[in-house]
């Protein structure tokens, strides 16, 4: 369709400068926490085989999955037509985490602790908050705490959730603002058996993530038919939470483990956190802001290693998505003005190179530029037609330049700091060695 | 298949964290030499709609192109049958920076200057140098020299060829290296057009393009159909040639905006560099190593915003991917060390927290670790059981530790330098601000 504007597909975001170091700023976030706390960077491919996902990430995910194949193979084609894509756009890295993991389980250390962020794709209908490509952060800890080693798995536990609530503090979030609700899985499944659902553990548990998602009134009938006696469920639940996570008896190690590194106050007891993945197997967490939204979420897959052909290797991990994230920063008035993001990220020019207006002095423009760009300077400098000196200092004061260079004849130059707006002139070299990055 | 370990998608890559950081290094070159240089950075979706990259980008992308389609939607799995995805997997970037610029070109300023990082896919035979999936780095300039203003577009050419050597140059890499190979669509198709291929010069670039990657015996015959008389077109070419581009009379202004940037040592005038992608449409360069491979590319796409539905704009800019730069890098011995990429980076951690084994020092080590991270600092500690303070102090090292910090008992510890070997004990706050980030 020439010459008609093509829109970006639905659900996915074009990020123009504004938006893009915005973007920057929370990534930059993300990796700082990550390395601050000893995690280590990992990828993988963006495409994975689908049954990578497939295995155990349960309907939910599995029910979204941007399907993508390759349009030479023509073995690949066939399956198409029955609908059947032979690689996934990743809607979740731990699978690929698991993968990776797995395939060097021997070499690793123990533990390994890994962070990654990058893009993620989900077919999902398009919302606030929710989009069909967003950014994810994850951090996991892998191979730390065995069956035997209740202690040892709550300080891994506590280690993932306190890197993620240093991040949230970074940004200026406060324990009022947000809150660590914390479950543990095996707890909830045995207090379901109890109540009625002995033998459909799991989709009792799946059916009490979606409680508050749907309304009361249909969820309590659909316990019902699988004999669950939500009643009882409710009287229990209600004896598992407790002020402090240390006070309630079934979570005193990680209580403990949580206080220690100075986070208990972000948390809290929620016996209702079930998290839809399939694959967790003990704690579950989720980070909600204002009493409503999650901002993160995670827990222990003590199993899924195994699933990808390692050795049982104890694990534990969150996710946290950029765009409700960033939601919340605004809404809290916590994301920085687009001048202090350029600065906190090394996006300020250092210089920005002005022609007095004399053919020679044009001419000089390129090769200063050259010349403080081989020095390790951010250097820019006006297309415009226009010889209107002051004009040129505006465009250099627009552009956010700490300098302002007039280049005024052979080997001279105004030197203009347009932060304290004072100014000297003289040689070139002189004047240049006072531009430290 | 529980137990078993699944692969990864042939072509594409697992990044462990030496892989990762390696990655980073080269990412984070590409950022900062950008930045110097003055452009923006943008990103757009991974995925478009078909024709985005359909509509311009010429037989030799589309054939490699991966579909992808959401298994949610009904209409996109008819349309499956008959083998049309909806959308693609990006194999190149230029498409979405067209489409996005297009969308708001009366906003945007004259020239903008965007860069671009991320993953690109093509479906083609992985080989050394070449995979499905792989990370390309784009810069362009557009909206700078109309038609009527040679001089401007050969500025913006220059700025697009420097900033690119730059990046090369910063590796450390020397003009005896590698050559920036450059050409012009515009006076080749003519010359094309004089020896016979008027009305196909398109037809022709693009089997010049294929020259020396198809033997010669094969490709005379196939100019011979096209009706070009090569021998001619050969002594033509000859003459394009020069010692310096602005020797050459057809390239004077680039060979003069190329010197005032200080780059022209890099540059030669080639005149059988063609470029696959059928929309450039003047300039073309090819930045080659040691007179074979090709390390990044690009060129005037003078047309391709209005094909995206904006106003002609004039428009000039290139491609760099991270795996033949990483392979010449490895091959020429320019890659750092992974103690140094880790330094680089900012990776090293800042403290190693260490128990002298009393129950009271053990207790200690978790929130120490809590209050140096909330300090800004990089601090690690050993999961291990071992008391040795010997074997401890040898995994703090071994994790590139800036510090070891051995706690002694109630306030107080002692503090390692690990890069000089010194060692003081004292009060814990005394101590702690010794370290510096």
């Amino acid at each position: 369709m020439p010459g008609s504007t093509l829109p970006s597909p639905k659900g996915t975001r074009d990020f123009y400068p504004i938006e893009m170091a915005r973007r920057r700023w929370i990534e930059d976030k993300w990796r700082k926490t990550s390395v601050r706390h000893g995690f280590e960077e990992i990828d993988g491919p963006t495409f994975e085989h689908v049954e990578v996902f497939t295995i155990k990430s349960g309907e939910g995910i599995v029910s979204e999955i941007f399907g993508a194949f390759s349009g030479k193979d023509e073995t690949q084609l066939e399956n198409l037509k029955q609908g059947h894509a032979p690689f996934a756009l990743r809607p979740e890295f731990t699978p690929t985490l698991a993968r990776m993991f797995a395939a060097r389980a021997k070499q690793l250390p123990q533990p390994t602790k890994w962070f990654w962020q990058g893009p993620c794709f989900r077919a999902e209908r398009p919302q606030r908050g929710r989009l069909r490509e967003f950014l994810q952060w994850n951090c996991d800890i892998l191979g730390m705490g065995g069956p035997d080693q209740p202690k040892e798995r709550a300080t891994a536990d506590a280690e993932a959730i306190a890197v993620c609530v240093d991040l949230l503090a970074s940004c200026g979030l406060k324990p009022s603002d947000i809150t660590v609700q914390i479950n543990d899985r095996h707890i909830v499944a045995g207090m379901l058996a109890e109540c009625g659902a002995a033998g459909r553990e799991m989709q009792a548990l799946m059916l009490l993530d979606k409680r508050g998602k749907i309304p009361e009134a249909e969820i309590g009938p659909m316990f019902a038919a699988m004999g669950v006696d939500l009643a009882r469920f409710d009287a229990m639940a209600a004896g598992l939470r407790a002020p402090r996570v240390s006070d309630s008896p079934r979570f005193a190690d990680l209580g403990a483990a949580l206080a220690s590194l100075g986070v208990e106050d972000w948390c809290a007891v929620n016996p209702y956190i079930a998290r839809g993945l399939a694959y967790y197997t003990g704690t579950v967490f989720e980070v909600i802001v204002d009493g409503e939204r999650a901002v993160a979420g995670g827990g222990r897959y003590d199993n899924l290693i195994e699933v990808f052909g390692g050795p049982p290797t104890p694990a534990v991990g969150f996710g946290m998505g950029d765009v409700v994230l960033s939601l919340v920063l605004q809404d809290k008035g916590l994301m920085p003005t687009d001048a202090q993001i350029a600065k906190d990220l090394g996006l300020r020019p250092d210089a920005f190179v002005i022609s007095n207006g004399t053919p020679e002095s044009d001419a000089a423009v390129a090769p200063l530029l050259a010349r403080l760009r081989g020095r390790g300077l951010h250097a820019r400098r006006s297309y415009k037609a226009t010889k209107n000196i002051g004009k040129l200092l505006k465009d250099a004061s627009d552009a956010g330049a700490r300098f302002a260079i007039i280049i005024e004849g052979a080997g001279e130059v105004t030197l203009k700091n347009l932060d304290d707006n004072t100014q000297d002139r003289g040689a070139t070299d002189a004047m240049l060695a006072r531009i430290t990055p």
